[in-house]
């Protein structure tokens, strides 16, 4: 045990705000994906890739600049395109949002407003639920189970005639679970016969399982199903909103007009550009890794309780309110995630730059450790 | 008239696609705003300034890429208060929007879903009457007046139990027209008392009468009038989406919950520099005066009827129908102005570069004198 707070001391610099020396980049990545330097509070708060936009993607802005001036609507077809042939769907399949949020918002009200119910884990990604219930949707939550999981049983006992959609975020968040494929892929296949299932996949590319499937392959199949995709996570450009639906024609002809403001050109541009650049792709996935088993090393030592995440994001039990340590790591620097009800004692904690990572370590002992 | 058609002659080089050498632009400004390069098909057809991004810009732009990995309400909010200044309100009536598309659409919805009227009068600009009607608004069209001008005297007398707003667009798109600035003054001022009156003021830099007052002045007097505003015009960043409602706080709360994906961190720092970039401002305003003007001498030469502008861009009888301008323009390479009913024999051409202008005018030429 000694052995391994030295190690936590000397990794993360208890001298002060002086950082670990070997933060695991080569000289070349440093060049190329430019580590941010610390600010003065570091945002570990809302599930962002600190790595991006790459190289590759800023060129790739640079160079639509002769275009900016222009309504996005041809770059979004063409955009429209590609995305098509990654999911092997038909372009009139794809329908490109300002980040998956507009998606997610555009489905609520589409769906369930006027009174619909929409049925949703608690605590989720909570961007649909809000918006459709401006426009007097009725939310039908579902508790996670004991280990924080989706109780796929009892959503499919609340499945009744007023039922217009059921939410899924899979992995989770705040939760960072994941479902058993089969389990999830037999759900959707069976509710979708009922309702719209809508599989929000945000965190899609942090999986580590093999060969774990996308619901794209139900809506390839004709289901009632609609999967919600972004570039704001390991492509690392939640700053310029785009993200995208896919559905089949006649579900996303309808949500391609009530979506408000679709997405803008450098971000088309970005996008575009994202799908191919592969090393920024890998080297966000392993920078994650890295930085989750730091959180977890951290978390194990404190013996907080902790939920295996396939996402970029750790939930922890705080063991305290999570107010006072939204508090008390601000005062270390770190901003941390919000309250996620019902469990007000966790906390959510973002994957950062291995830096960051090494701050919210430091805080974490100093809290907890005195 | 001779003269005049040997100046046409050769200020657009009718020997083939050979244009003006005399384009009116230094060359330090061809350095600053990089003319665009004629494309296949030149794009006058959706009111756009082909001169943005300006250099200072696209420097902002670049500036802001290690904010780009972040999600942009922050942002916004900074860039909310230098707009609330810049209009002398709280910065709780602004609300920032993905272009102001997305402010139109957000107050269709939210004032007159279910069964809700707008008036509006015809032709107009549509995005907010769409919108609204796929929410079971009802819309009450008054038809512009014979200078297809607004008819204000028929709208204040349409006005019932049922409107929820009235939309005014002014400068009119896509007529191009200007209310007197006393009578719009009067008019928002006093129908604001029954009912919610909307102001786009999309087109508002380009009105060349001096002290013309935008109906922000009613917002700060805490009427129930709503203004958008748009950096997709003057400003040259239509593809960027990034536009802004001010309204008083009590609605522009209600507007800001209910938009869907607001806009995005590179185009807040856009924005922003555009603030400042007077010369690329006056620029642009010189820019399109001198392509306008040369747009009313081809229209004079061959004797089309069209309507003085307020904007970027003018609104011609072509004396056929629009379908069959279109194509005819689209062989000389020129995307020019969809159907606007129910004036389907007339055309909207938007000011494009002066060579671009001038491939129009070779077009015209062309197409109307054989």
């Amino acid at each position: 045990m000694q052995n391994r707070r030295q190690w936590l001391k000397n990794s993360v610099g208890l001298g002060g705000l002086l950082l670990t020396p070997s933060i695991g980049l080569s000289a070349k990545q440093i060049e190329l994906y430019r580590p941010r330097p610390l600010e003065k509070s570091i945002r570990l708060s809302s599930n962002e890739n600190p790595y991006g936009p790459s190289k590759k993607v800023q060129e790739a802005i640079n160079q639509a600049f002769d275009h900016a001036c222009r309504y996005p609507s041809a770059y979004s077809s063409e955009l429209a395109e590609k995305l098509a042939k990654k999911h092997g769907v038909s372009s009139d399949s794809i329908v490109i949002t300002g980040g998956s949020t507009e998606g997610l918002k555009a489905a609520g009200l589409t769906y369930a407003h006027n009174g619909g119910e929409i049925i949703a884990c608690q605590p989720t990604f909570l961007a649909m639920m809000t918006y459709a219930k401006q426009w007097d949707a009725k939310i039908n939550w579902v508790p996670v189970d004991q280990n924080k999981g989706y109780d796929l049983q009892e959503i499919e006992k609340r499945v009744s005639a007023k039922t217009k959609m059921i939410f899924l975020c899979n992995p989770n968040n705040p939760t960072g679970t994941l479902l058993p494929a089969q389990e999830l892929k037999d759900f959707c296949q069976s509710l979708s016969k009922k309702t719209i299932v809508f599989s929000d996949e945000a965190y899609y590319d942090y999986i580590e399982e093999e060969n774990y499937p996308s619901m794209d392959v139900l809506v390839r199949q004709g289901e009632n199903v609609i999967v919600s995709k972004t570039f704001s996570k390991v492509y690392g450009i939640a700053g310029l909103r785009i993200g995208y639906l896919i559905a089949k024609p006649s579900i996303a002809s309808e949500l391609k007009k009530n979506i408000m403001a679709m997405t803008n050109v450098l971000a088309i541009a970005a996008a575009d550009a994202s799908l191919t650049d592969t090393d920024f792709y890998e080297f966000s996935l392993a920078q994650n890794k890295k930085a989750k088993t730091k959180i977890y090393e951290v978390l194990d030592y404190l013996k907080l309780d902790h939920i295996p995440s396939s996402t970029n994001f750790i939930f922890f039990h705080s063991q305290r309110q999570i107010e006072q340590l939204q508090a008390q790591m601000l005062q270390e620097g770190v901003v941390v995630g919000r309250p996620f009800s019902p469990f007000l004692d966790w906390c959510r904690i973002s994957t950062g730059t291995q830096e960051e990572v090494d701050v919210f370590v430091k805080g974490m002992l100093k809290i907890y450790n005195g």
